[in-house]
């Protein structure tokens, strides 16, 4: 099995030479957001933009912005919600908090920079027609707006603890389901006609399903894994008095949806791209059996 | 003289009619983004861009869009600016801050999920082709990005007393200029060819010598103004140890400077749009010699 490392490697080989300004006096700025943005991680979301280019036989440098694009808005979304006056957290990917190490005022500017900085980089897309390249921006606030990402946040941050499970899947459907499907997306909004009136409807049943399988594996490995292999303490999620998976329909309960969940996002990519998913199904694969 | 009411009724009706999301469950982030962003103030932003429009023949609905994108990021701004972690502010446009009202968790966000609907807001633009279009999200995510708003912002924060008066320029260039200048330029990359590139140098000329006349004017209200006039208490530049106009140059050689500012902006608008800049000159006049 495994996880399609050399897209990794592609990426942080990418967000490593990014540079958003040559001015001196915002360097202190830069570094609090390279702090975050360099702090390691599977990097999921622009892997899995590489990854359906790839499947629908677009190269790696056709999405690369497009790729960073998604990680500093993923970032900057990490930035914000470990904030004292959000989820508080100070350990994040193992290293303490944008915030811990640089004070509020800086991580609130730096999570903010690297959003606007995103829509820049996306916008140096050279591949795809403008129109295409608006339809990605479009995706991309759509994602990340009341509609998306900070909707779900704001939910979450609310924590009404009688949510029924419709309420549940719509939190992480908003939360973090929005930008993986934007992360999948986006490349099928700049691939030629023929390719994206045929597949875009079958890659976005892909993109929601596995959005679902993600959060409820991440529900269970707020429970059953380790600080070390988490980056951060174990539990939060109970501590916050969470709504979760786990603590809706218990740990079997939540394994079983995790492995239905699997099978269902199988079997969209299946009918997606039948013969060149290779990348996309090791990192669903690995999205489902991952420990960290 | 007078301000161009009229344009600043327009921005009100667009504003009023915005909704972010059909669902309930973030109809309280929706209220706290409407909180801020229907608290009034003169519609400087917007009212620019609608002017500058109509200054090369464009009717207001064409950039409309636009206008609003506008002062939804400046608003954001305005959230994330007067949090604790920043200025702590507590009063704005007379009125409670959003954080005073909503708490700092939904003020972060409020802030947040304004820029992503800005951004998803000027891709509603009618006019303008795609390239245009993709111009204009290009130039407000720098005019909002670390070479922008939220780079001299955080050059603001950090407080260095011994700014020279580069230093001081640029501060002012980078927190309010550069949206100023946006405001200006986006309506022309959105005009005719030849319009374009007859006007835009003489624009970005005027909406620079605009800005800072903006700062300077706002730097001597923030001595001579009211509490009640301003919406905010007077005299939070001192009490913040900020370098301002003021503070650098004094009363009097503040306001000389603003006399030749207000004096070469106008001539800048004179070679941009010789006889078609009636609002704009209002605008101009107004920003020399408001009282709040």
């Amino acid at each position: 099995m495994g996880f399609p490392d050399h897209l990794r490697a592609d990426i942080e080989g990418y967000l490593e030479g990014l540079r958003f300004s040559d001015e001196r006096d915002t360097d202190g700025l830069e570094e609090a957001m390279r702090y975050s943005l360099l702090a390691g991680g599977k990097r999921i979301r622009p892997v899995l933009a590489l990854a359906t280019a790839h499947a629908v036989g677009m190269p790696t440098e056709d999405v690369l912005p497009l790729a960073g694009a998604l990680e500093l808005i993923h970032t900057y979304s990490l930035i914000h919600d470990d904030l004292p006056a959000m989820d508080d957290d100070s350990l994040r990917r193992g290293r303490p908090t944008c915030h811990v190490v640089y004070g509020e005022g800086i991580a609130i500017l730096a999570g903010d920079a690297l959003y606007a900085e995103a829509m820049r980089l996306v916008l140096t897309q050279q591949h795809g027609d403008p129109t295409r390249v608006l339809e990605c921006v479009a995706e991309l606030a759509t994602a990340s707006g009341v509609r998306g990402m900070v909707g779900g946040q704001y939910i979450d941050v609310q924590g009404l603890i009688e949510k029924g499970d419709a309420e549940l899947r719509r939190l992480h459907e908003l939360k973090t389901g929005r930008l993986i499907r934007a992360a999948i997306e986006c490349p099928i909004l700049l691939a030629d006609d023929v390719t994206r009136s045929t597949t875009l409807a079958d890659f976005r049943a892909f993109a929601s399903e596995l959005g679902v399988l993600f959060q409820i594996v991440d529900d269970i490995l707020d429970v059953t894994g380790t600080d070390v292999a988490l980056g951060k303490p174990q539990g939060s999620d109970e501590r916050h008095g969470k709504v979760t998976y786990v603590s809706r329909y218990g740990l079997d309960g939540a394994r079983a949806m995790a492995e239905e969940s699997h099978r269902n996002a199988r079997a969209a990519l299946d009918r997606a791209a039948p013969d060149t998913a290779d990348e996309l199904i090791q990192i669903t694969d690995f999205i489902a059996t991952r420990s960290s």
